[in-house]
């Protein structure tokens, strides 16, 4: 199962070659991964003290994405469960493009006592619901 | 040989959690490779038709940046030169502390013409001179 | 008339302080403009040459905006029609709270040649349809 | 007396024109506002119990800003200090250039309380060095 972010594309998204600039596409990874903890992992909005943080981010870009003003879909999911931390992979695409791939680690972290946490039970059983084996 | 770009840190880089945020490390890694293309590489100020794109990027995090009025500095150099594409590595520092390691694939791309191009000779010379092999 | 643009907000937008930046205000309006001219006010896709350009924006923020999933409605309509430029007014809201109010002169622009140029007749009607006198 | 902001242009910052896009100005002003505040009128680095918010703003738009490697100058002062708000203007400009005028209305806020304040004494009196009747 994955985690499908409806992501709009702003003419400020564009850079000075009139494509959505790769630092863009970092921040629509960020979106999708917001508005899957928001949605599906926060067992409260409390995101200051169950929130996480990224350790490592790679993506692969594709193909170029110009203007548009129907949304992009980027699909989040899990790609490894672990004590402290945990693996994602994305795709950014629509029906008939694959814009870009990516993969990040990112730890379980304790924003408001600024300290790594364990991952929770119940954070865990989310993770494992949207768990797919890395290709 | 590194490039080193001095990087102000905008109160606009932080998140929500009083950090600068790791979209904005991409944004670094960015100026700092633009400034090196528009002081070091370019034979001239045509950026659209000597240009090159991201491929692949891959950033690990290694410490938070809070906000600060003293830059940021960024380093950047080469590991390996193509016929049609580039790879550079950076280092996003102050003084005491490694903030984030990252490396990069550029394919060499004519902007105006919409097509990748080959590495030129002038910029194979430059490139040459900021090489160091990956460690 | 007024045109609606549905406005997502990001993770991103959000400041050290936890609300939706007042810069990003700008950007909203922004958005909603060039959502107005991309489906209403172009007659083909050719928005650099029937483009305009900013000439003044003053904003009144009313309320803060905190993270939210649910889209905001900005609104746009057109309070002036000149020879070379027009006046647009915004409302940033949603069902419940109206969180900022603006105004914009926008110069008509032909960006490929870099130069003004007169408001074409068929941005005439259109802008005439969306106008509302400034209250 | 003024307070000078030396701002870094960013590839970033541009838009699909290939200028600095309108928005980003506000943004400029924001950072000339931070730096500011931070250099000058905080008595801590407790910005958030001592902030401002803003409450309204104003931008001219007077001259188009291409990329450059060479930073400009964000001029901001003070043009009147109230109870509990104040007024600011700004320049964004160069040595031969000035590219934009801005003016606006800051409200004393104490972040953390989440509540309006009065201006404080300190502030009030650096707040007056640097205040020049508007013109």
């Amino acid at each position: 199962m994955r985690h499908v972010y409806e992501c709009s594309v702003r003419f400020d998204d564009l850079d000075a070659f009139g494509h959505v600039n790769n630092v863009t596409f970092a921040e629509y990874l960020q979106e999708a991964r917001v508005d899957f903890a928001h949605r599906r992992l926060s067992s409260s909005d409390d995101v200051a003290h169950e929130g996480s943080v990224v350790a490592h981010q790679s993506i692969d870009y594709l193909a170029p994405v110009p203007f548009r003003t129907e949304p992009l879909q980027v699909e989040v999911w899990v790609t490894r469960v672990g004590t402290t931390s945990f693996e994602v992979a994305y795709e950014v695409k629509d029906e008939s493009t694959l814009f870009a791939r990516a993969t990040g680690v990112l730890v379980a972290f304790d924003v408001r006592a600024n300290t790594p946490r364990p991952v929770s039970p119940a954070e865990r059983e989310v993770l494992e619901r949207y768990f797919e084996p890395s290709s």
